[in-house]
């Protein structure tokens, strides 16, 4: 197996390689642009990184991989739109720099070009991608979905926030592990294992992007430390406080997620103390430790070479130790 | 076989059984409130009519025929919110409704859906039919790509704008039909014959559509006569007219096609009588009926009972005789 610069490497090979500048050039430029801004190509990554756990050149996964960060592109696209950001990976987004009918066209161009990466897989294995890939894409936007109808209610429960962040984010993660799998022909059981090994480091890591959001340090953290108390975004830091605050924190924190100050540096400060006097932050932390751990659990019970079983590990191991 | 209503009928009993109103709500409401304004369902009746065509029972192409559809409202709703549409099929579009980001989302969930639908087929089938849904769904959006950069240019010549709506429209009645073919599992010579015959079709319809949209009577004519008209819309009627028009007819198309008067009914008289003069109405008229009889030559080429031909043939010219 190859280390994880070096899948990373292969990915961003591949899509230099890969020019769709082709007619309607409104069309196909967007999606080049979105595709070129990079990123850390995570989901991809993982998809080789499975094929080759289950013993197969990675090369042979290069087209799912493909599609699954197509398909990834493609949410941000839309998404962009519907939160109206001005900014992905420090570039203007596709709805900023075209506008807001190019964004969605070329979005649902890219959709479909992820499923066109299956093509190239004979009839069982394209038809397991691409129902995995179906069923996986509805789950996002029923997240994002959910994230949209979360902004307007103030009576989020802790598993409604989890089953958001799972549908928006780790199925997606889960889903990139099992094609590799899939492609390997490994055991259903194996892939269901790998699924589930993702979908748990998916639930971890988006914990951890809420703790680190607010508990990163400024000079690794790559955001904005603090963005989402700023935006008043109901994390699990935030619903994990208001279940634990006594009366008075409670109110205290309603108030502070109800204003937006010019200047946020107290707002921010006072936030954090609730999250850590509440103990929200230690809660969080035991969370992330948590679905780590089920994550780990799934290991055990894989088919596997146990050096890939290490591999794995401390590929989770890294994930959850990282402060950026 | 059966009747178009039979079959009308059957898309229409199994659209109100398909009831996706689960959570969450917000994401999958305005998917069942699209499917459930009707319209002629005339892309799934040519899945179901095309089964038969080759001896194969239409339910067997009700799941094919049900993702045509889906996608179809899937492009109506990102199309109604890039043309800023109020109204769909008489009733309020999505986004009107609801409002643009819900649009987006749920639209996106449609484009999925009708993937799903092809997933109770064998991996073959289900690969041929993801295949050709995926190439036409993306020549769809190249074709609304292309009619949105053709809205600021103005030398667009003819052949452009047959390609155009070669792809926006034409290319999903012949994939429609295709499907069926498909399913049936009939020879590819027969399947891509069949694609041909609802291709040229569907160019000849939409080429119809312009004309009726000037020509046709305003006491049968569904939509408002004219209406392309007002909208200064460069159809093959306009494109035709200024290439055969004189220098002061073509001055005077082109004066009125950049004004927008409150009342339209001398802009729209002007401008059919300038149709009329140049020939442009004529020549739409042979541009129809050629592409109808390219249509008819291919199902000569098919190997199908002749009275299967008898029907489709039927079906063309009825589709070609009408004034709605």
């Amino acid at each position: 197996m190859l280390s994880i610069s070096q899948y990373q490497d292969i990915i961003s090979a591949h899509f230099s390689n890969l020019v769709i500048e082709k007619e309607p050039i409104n069309l196909y430029q967007p999606i080049q642009y979105i595709l070129s801004l990079g990123g850390k190509r995570m989901r991809p990554v993982l998809t080789l990184m499975a094929a080759e756990v289950f013993n197969v050149d990675c090369q042979k996964a290069l087209a799912a991989a493909t599609a699954v960060e197509v398909f990834h592109n493609f949410s941000l696209i839309h998404d962009d739109i519907m939160d109206d950001a001005p900014l992905r990976r420090g570039h203007e987004t596709v709805h900023e720099k075209w506008n807001i009918n190019t964004g969605i066209l070329s979005g649902d161009a890219m959709l479909i070009l992820a499923y066109q990466h299956f093509e190239q897989y004979e009839p069982k294995v394209f038809r397991d991608l691409a129902k995995l890939f179906s069923k996986t894409a509805l789950e996002v936007c029923e997240g994002q979905q959910w994230d949209v109808d979360f902004e307007q209610r103030d009576d989020v429960t802790i598993p409604e926030y989890l089953k958001m962040i799972e549908y928006k984010t780790a199925v997606l993660v889960g889903a990139a592990m099992k094609m590799g799998a899939i492609v390997a022909e490994t055991s259903e059981e194996n892939a269901n294992l790998i699924y589930d090994f993702g979908l748990n480091l998916g639930i971890a890591f988006q914990l951890q992007d809420d703790y680190l959001d607010a508990f990163g340090d400024p000079l690794t953290f790559g955001k904005q430390v603090g963005g989402d108390i700023i935006e008043n975004k109901k994390t699990y830091l935030y619903l994990k406080a208001i279940e634990f605050a006594r009366a008075e924190e409670r109110e205290q924190l309603l108030h502070l997620f109800s204003i937006q100050p010019s200047d946020n540096t107290d707002k921010i400060s006072s936030v954090k103390a609730i999250f850590n006097q509440t103990k929200a932050s230690e809660a969080t932390q035991e969370a992330i430790q948590n679905y780590t751990f089920r994550a780990f659990k799934t290991l055990e019970k894989m088919q596997i070479d146990n050096d890939k079983k290490v591999i794995l590990r401390s590929f989770g191991e890294n994930l959850m130790m990282r402060n950026v």
